[in-house]
Order: C-alpha cells, then structure tokens, then sequence
C-alpha cells in the first residue's frame, strides 16, 4: 500500500555522456541553467574541504536512527553512482563512516549526499570520498526497519529519482532530471561563454548598471539618487 | 516617506588614516576597545578560510531574493570601501558570487558583509575577495525590487552608517563608528600592549586570580572551597 | 543549598595510563565501545582544522556572559587535564581567548571543550590548542557572579563528571567516565582489529548484505525487491 | 525548458467522495494509514488554535517575498480545494493576509498550507479561515516576479501533486495521493475500529507490554530487569 | 567612550496624540504604511494569546544573564511608555516576570518588547500585562553588570530610539519613529479605508488578477496558461 | 558494559508529603529555591494551554524514532509518577499519543516530559493529561531497539534521577532531587512570602531601586545619569 520497504533493481540512469558533460560545471552554474531550479536546501554541507561529485542517484529512504537500507543500496550501486540517502524525519545521526565508504567505493559509488548525519570525517577525507551531509555526527545508528532503495525520494527538500544527475560541489547541491541532462548541459555551456566575457567587461570597469542596461528600469521602478 | 528606493550619493566616510590604523587589529581587540559593543551577530562568518577585510561601508538594503541593489551599490564605491549588505527579511539566497565580486573589486571593494547568502566561493577564494556571510547557497536572485544605498542599515543585529569602518576576520564582524575610529585605535593599541605583558605573565605560570587580584572578590561573592 | 558558588579542590581522575590508552582512539569508536552512549550534541565543532584532545575533565560551570569561573578553574589544572565548561543557560558569547589558552597551557592544561563561545581563533590554531565549541564570537564576558568549579556538569546533553575523560576530535565529543576507561579502551581495541578485517573484505567487494548476513533478516522485515 | 513560470488549469482532482472520507479522520491517523508517509516537517503550524482543513491541492510555487501567484492561483481553485504554496528557498515573509483569505474563499477554497509565513492572523481566526505555516509574520511582498501554480512541489520536505488531499489539524500536515485516497481512508477506518478497542483496554488497565505480546521479543533484544 | 553605563532622563517622545491615532491600527497595517519598513524579525512573539500594545519606547540595552537595568529603567517610564529592552548577545534568560511587571505597571508602563525570555506568564496574563518576547523561560538573572537606558537599541534587528513608538500584536512588532507617527497613521487610515472597498470586491468573487490589472504585466514577464 | 538496555524496577522516590509541598509552587519559584539550578531547556513546551504536572520520574532512555520503552516504562509507574523521556540523540517523532496517555493513566501516571515529539494533541487536551515536548509531530515509531528505564538520564540538558520531583507548567520544566525536595519546598515559600510584601509596595509605586538599595552600588559600577 505504500513505498515503505522496496528495492528497486531496475532503473533508468541519465546517459554517461549527459553526465560527463555535466561534471565540469558548478553547482551555481547548473541551477541557474536548468531556471533557478533542482538545488537542496543549503544546510547541506561538504564534510571536508574540496569535496565535490557527479553522478547518477541511487536512492535510499532511512529511517531515523538506522543505516541498514545503506548495506542493502551499495549492492544496486553501478560505477559512476551516487548515493542519495533521505530520512523519513529529521535525523542527524551519524549513518555513514569509513567503512561504508569503503563499500560504496568497491561497488562503484562516487560519493553519498545525505540528509543526516555522517562520521569518521578524517577518514573519508582521506580517502577523498565526498560526503554532503547535514551534520558531523559520531552517534551510531541500528539496523532493524526497512525504508527503501530505488525509488522517488525529497532530500533536503529537493525531489530526487532514482537514475538523475547529482552535482555537488561547496556551493551546495543540485539534482537535474535525467532526460534534462543534455539540454541543462548546453546551457551551462552557454551561460558559461556568456560570463566570461562579463567577467572581462568588469574587470575592466564596466558596471553592471550599463551592461545589463538597467539604469532605466530602475528610475521606473522609483529609484531615487539624492546627491 | 520611508527610505526604501533611495541612493545616497555622498557620503562622509572615516578618514584613510583611521582605517590604516584599525586595519591591524583584530576583530576581538577592537570590540574590546570599544567598551564590548559594535558586533554583528556571530552567525556571520567567512566564506573561505583566512578571509578578512577592513574598509569603509557602502552600505546596501537588499529585497528578499533580489540583488539588484548590489549592481547600484556597485557604483558608489570608492578605493578601500566594503559592502555592507542588509535584507529587508530573512534571506539566504545566493545574492553574490564571481562576476559581483569582480565588479566590486575593479570599482575599488576590498570585499562583501551580507545578512544573506553567498555563491561560488571556490571562485572567490581563488580570487582572495573576502566574503562574510550567513549562508553558503547557489540560489539565483532577480532584479525586480528597489532597495537603497548608503542609508543607515541593521545587519545582523548591528547598526551600520554609510562610511562607518567595517573590520571582519575569523572571530566575527565588528562595525566602529566613523567619529570614533581614531580613538578606538588608540585604545586598541593600548590593550594589545597590555595584552602582551599579561601573555608573558600567564605563560610564565601567574594565575589570573593573582594577575588580577581575584581572590578576595570571588570570597565576598561567596565562592567556596572545598578540600 | 545548592552546588553553585563551589570549588572542588580534590577530584579523582582517570588513571593516567588509561588515559593514555584512550587517545589513540576516535572519538567515533569510543563512543561505540561505550555501547553508543557518552556523546555530547554534536553542535560543538573544533574551532579549526585538524583540533584534537584527550584528557581528565576538570569541569566548570560558567554564568551567561562571564568567564570568572575560567581563571578560578585554571589554578585547579594539573598536567593532562582538559577544562569542560557548561554553562547555566545558552550563552554564545566568546568565554575563552588566546590570553585564557595561554594561562591553561601554563598550567598544564590540554585543551578546552566549551558549550559556549570561544574568539582568538587565528591565535589558537597558531599555538594549536585545541578547543571545541558551540560558536566562534568575539563577545566579551564580564568576571562578576560565580559559578562552580569541579562539580558534575551537563555539557551539550552529555553529564561529565570531574577526572571523567574526555576525548574530542573532528567527530565530536565524547566522555567516558572514569572507572570505565580501561575496559572501554579495551573494547575500542577489539573494535578496530575487527574493522581492519572488514576493511579488506569491503574494499575487495563483499557487501555487507553477506558480511552481516543482512538478507534473511531484510526479508523477514518485510523487505522486498522489486525488477 | 522548466516548470517556474506556467499555471495549469486543468488537474485531476482526488473524487469529492474520497475527499469526504478522509475529511473526518485525524492527521496522525492517516500518517499511520499510509504506512508512515505523507507527513511534512512539523514546523508548519496552525496559525490558531482549531484551524483545520481538508481539501485538494492546488500547488503554488512562490518566490521569496513575492505573493503574485497567490493571486493567480486564486482563479484556479474551485469548491473544496486548498492552497498548497511552496516557494524555491526559505522565506518567511507573510505571503498572505486577510485580504487573500476573502478572496480564496470567494473562489470556493478551503484553507492554506504555506511554507512561508502569514499575517493578519486576528482576522482569520475571525473568519474561521484556515492557515498553516512556518512562521507569523507581518512582512509585506511584492509582485514582481512569476512562479508557477499547479506543478507538482516539494512543501516543507512532502511532494504535493495538484489534486492530492491535504489534512492539517493541530498534529501536522499529511498529503494522501489523490489515486490512494479510498484505500487510505479504508485503512483508517480499520485503526480507528482497532484503537478504540486497545484505548478500552489499556483504560483498563492492561498493558501494552501484554496487548502486543512485547516481552519475548524485548527479552531477545537484551533487555534485562534489575531489581 | 562608549554607550555602555548611561541613562538618558530626557527623551523626546512620540506625541501623545499621535500615539493615540497609532493605537487602533494592526502591526502589519502600520507596516505597510512605512513602506514596508520598521519590522522587527517574527522570533519576537507574545507571551499569551490576545497580548497587545502601543506606547512610547523607553529603550534598555541588558547585559545577558542580568536584569538590573530592567529595574533602573522602571524610574524613567512615563504613563504610555512601553519598556523596549534589547541585550548585548543573544540570551534566553528569564529576565523579567511578574514582580517587574507590577512595577512597570505602578510607573505608568504598558508592556514591554524584549530581545530575551520572559517567566511568570501565567501571572502575566492574568495581570493582563502584555510582553512580546523571544522565549518563555523561568531562568533567572542577576543584577551585577550596567547596561544603559534611553539610548538607541537595536532590538531583534530592529532599530528603536528613545520616545519611537512601538506597536505589537499577534502579527508581531513594528517601530514608526516618532517624527513619523502622524504620517503614518495616515497612509494607515487611507489603506484601511482602501482595504474596505478590497475586501468587499473580494468577497464579492472579484479576482486579485483583475482588481490589481495583473493579467498584463504577468504575461509580460513571461507566464504561460497550459491547458 | 553500558546502561543501555536495562530496567530498573526498584527506585527511591521522593516522599509523597515532600511532593505535595512541591506541587503549590511555580517552576520560576522553585528553580529560583533551588539556586537558580535544575531547569529544562526552554525548548520543553507544554502541547496545551494550562498544562502542569508535578510527580516522581520515572525515567525512560529512548532510541531516535522508537517509542518501545514507553511501553516498558508504563509497567513501572506508581501512582503520582511522572514519565521523563530523554533520547540518545535529537528526534523530533511523535514518540506519544493518546493509547500511551491512556495506559499510562491507567497506571496511575500523572503526565510526561519528553526531549522528543508528540501527537494526538486534540485527545490529549481533551483528556487533560499534561505533556511537555520538543514538538508537536505526527510521526509514527517503531517498537525495535532497546534502551531502557529508570537509569539516570539528561533530559534537556537536565540531570534526571529516577525517583526526583519533576514539576511543569508554563514556565518550564524544573527537576528537584528527591534528597531536596522538603529543602526546597521550605524555601519556596519563604520566597512566595517575600514576593508577596514586594508585589504590594512594587505595587504603591515603590522603585526597586529603592527596595533593593541598588542606587549606590550602579553608581560603584559606573552608571551614569544624563540629563
């Protein structure tokens, strides 16, 4: 009757390529291609410095307190995988460590955003296994609900499916939807040249006053210069 | 009737030589020196690591998700001011990033406050364009609303003229009143000299019981001990 | 009538060899030796990169807005020691500075674990003395109302009791009371021989679906796959 | 390319009947109900005391301090339904007041749950007009920039789908998928039927470690009584 | 050298008439007549349903933990004055309850706004005197450090002088400087008459779409109907 | 090696009559007889208006989103007992509702302070049986994993012993030792006495600058009068 306890083996990842255009691009630039659209909440953070991934979610539904649907997902990972954990509350305990990590890393996974808690934060960063996490927590966790792997799951208030993209990066974190792949990464590309330029136009002094032309707009809308 | 939709385009701002001689401290010492106030609240904090920035504010009042005050502030600035950047609510967009930052720094910005968001800080780190913020958030903003610029603003809990000196490092934020720049300076001096002695002291094994005749307050305060 | 206004001069700490046994250890395995107790909330953060320490607690109890207990406690450090300062009400001021750390580590002190603020950050790492806290704030204190010293305190949700031993690192905090560290030391070795062979076998692709036997369980929970 | 910025008119509402049916049972019951789904984050409150609704969902995505899709959803609703207002990042300005209450009810809606904040709570207590939201609060908004009305959107960590049924009372806010609701309301009346004769009994003075057979399966998770 | 340790005896209030012409107005009303100015953040709530009021500010700044200046400003209020106190740091703490508020009241006050906790609120609300508050919080506070009186404060982000009026009610609290009490309360009075005629046309099934001429400008900035 | 996982049957309640004396007296009153020691965080709210209690712990270590102790716990009641449900970790689940509030009256329990959530707040309001929460959370728990019972717990960041008084009311939740309890009864109401004479002379308009001689020591401490 409900979602509550199911694996999905089956499913639909965005294409490699979509993802490999996707990975050089910031969080920034990617959420402003897909229309200011797809990011978490930004209370989720890097666990250490640098940290960043790309890749294709495998998703995990946890219940608070209990990492077991984590054992369960790193055996439907695939090479290039990321795993997305949601909780069905708010949960900061510590679900993920070291050894985990080296689970997901042999079967493939590049990486865990998680709405929770995550430990052994030297660890990871030595492996440089990147974690986006709500909280640095050493509290363990139990094995004894099921919650469930593979489906449709909102993390840090951002709907996620299993098989679209995951860019993370210490801007924050940004889901595009798997068939948008293709047409966000020519955006970003676009938007990527076009700023470039402006960057150089700045540099030299230009204000964004004259080059987005807003002088005008602005005394419209009532905007008053007292000297 | 209000001050929302107002640019100030002169404004008196603190002498150089006064900002010269608070640059040196630390955020810490110079609350301090001013008799424990002028502190932002502590949820403002650096974007990168080893960020600081001491300057003159050019002060901005920002709509909620809207960034279109930051282009017209852009133009007021003049060598060695900061902006100082306050939010009519509760915001933590991503009011900020790269291209602003380089804007800023050509027209003379020596870097950002804002009661908002922040975005690509790798960016800005590898720039070294300091950035004090409440959030790390890749959140897009428009241009649609007027605020102002350079009127008094409240960021994080603090009052901010125009040409007020700004000094923000790992500790925090702290805002000295124009008027008062060169007399806090001194005062500060004063305490980093007497600092200096007290840190020998105490290193040498003095207790700061002894250091600052302690003992006989805590008894007539009634502190017990037991053996 | 009740224990604030108090110094406890004679306190029982933790053998100094079980202590010694208990620092190699993350803060993550002890408190999983200790059978997941012992945590404090993991809102208290080092206050940078790379801070650790492990140490018998001298404990205080501070009022809201002043460090006078911090200077009475620091005459009661003797070498190993760590100061574990809870506070009667949250209080995010900056209790505890580079003058304070340098007056500890004369004393014999080894780092600080504070449910309140700390400021002198850039001093405290460059004179690497750990400190763990729940803010970073330059807000200064006043030394005017006593609070205790070496009584049993409730810090971040966790109980510490003078001579507990108290180990902290990028994970969290973790206390293990006095009588109990050998036997947790013990257990936290046991623990690490165990995830060193996991370890491998993770790393060479076993899931923890078979290392744990994990299948029969899920599906007795009700677990099913879905192709 | 995205979905800000479009309104559908037409949506398939759950059947009036199936509405009806889960109209009488409490938000906590229905939770349970779909197997421990459905629910939003508890920091959506009912703006007074008794507010309570149950209607179908017309979804609106808002822009931080801007209402304008309020208005345009008004025109969308029809007898029964609720307003469900998201909004792409966190803000909590009083999107909605008095004046839009008279308006929506006009148009036949039934209540607001907002993940935002609301004012004129006086009024719409008055009114009898259901609220539930993240915060009180006076801020006024503008209309400035579109989002979107009756897309599916992620309110306060729940997927809402245009027609879903959603029930707030003083437990929370849950939203049944508009293709569950008979079945959901099925299940409902069962734990209904059950609980009556478990409160019977446990008024009686039977206990729940009896009722539901606990003891065998406490003792073979360790639990042990000490005497 | 600093604004720590005065009060001020001479402050130049709000007329009294225009206090008066302020009072019947909503928080979120006079809000709007300042330009959408003059709010302070919705963390400050009332301590019991249907508290309410409007005076003249009497402002304190507290040291945290500590209530004395509670006390010294209790002898500068005047009829009509409402006690505004803001603290130092962010604190919790029980600083005022129902021995104060007998006081105040004896003096001529009205209620009190405070950037800190409140107890006795049963008593309160009996007494029937209204305070906005951050907290509800029995802890207690000592009287060991000055703070000030009658100096400008800023007050849960909000800045208020000395003689300003303040205005609160269950849509929370809002400060219209003193010089402009009698020009906002007549923008009040027109947007009041104004709402009138709105609510009417509301209530009638009038659209907002149409009332306000939406349709155009929405479609100018790009919404798009899907049928 | 832990107490996890145990039940202790025989605890050392405070005496009935010491209880009885108790129960007259608001929290704010007794917390300020203890010292101004043994308060909850404010964060503990009552779910309803006019909730209180006052009785014996019975304390109760939850694991995040299981609710099987409750059930465990409810066997060890007396009459006049008081659950105190502490959490190894922050969760905010609706541990309680209104089956659990019916054995446990029936078992002679007179209400619970819980550092988690609750649900079933109509019922509970409607049966008048006090809960003091975190939160008001309709989620659902699981009966899994042990913790256990009448160990002592921080509740809060209180210190709970089995068998202590636990009274709440508006004001907050206050623990008194068993070992305290006539102590601190006696002087409740010596201060109720006291309090009485103040209120009458705060009351005639008597200052307590005056009542309290504070006049000449806020001078020693540098205040300043400014006319």
């Amino acid at each position: 009757m409900n979602d509550i306890g199911v694996v999905h083996r089956n499913i639909t990842r965005a294409a490699r390529a979509d993802v490999d255009v996707l990975a050089p691009f910031g969080v920034s630039t990617l959420h402003e291609a897909m229309g200011r659209t797809g990011l978490m909440r930004p209370y989720i953070r890097p666990v250490y410095p640098g940290a960043a991934l790309c890749g294709t979610a495998v998703t995990v539904l946890l219940q608070p307190g209990d990492n077991w649907m984590l054992h369960v997902a790193a055996e439907q990972l695939r090479q290039g995988d990321v795993l997305v954990a949601a909780c069905t509350t708010e949960c900061e305990d510590g679900f993920f460590g070291e050894l985990l990590a080296t689970s997901v890393r042999a079967q493939g996974g590049a990486g865990l955003v998680i709405d929770g808690g995550c430990r052994d934060i030297a660890a990871l960063e030595e492996m440089d296994f990147p974690v986006f996490s709500r909280a640095v927590n050493a509290k363990g966790t139990v094995k004894a609900t099921p919650g469930s792997v593979n489906i449709p799951v909102v993390c840090a208030n951002a709907l996620v499916r299993p098989g679209d993209v995951v860019v993370a990066d210490v801007d924050g974190v940004v889901v595009v939807p798997a068939e948008r792949a293709g047409e966000v990464a020519e955006e970003a590309a676009r938007r990527e040249a076009n700023e470039e330029d402006k960057r150089r136009r700045f540099a030299a002094g230009e204000l964004g006053l004259d080059m987005y032309a807003m002088r005008e707009p602005l005394a419209a809308a009532g905007l008053t210069y007292i000297d």
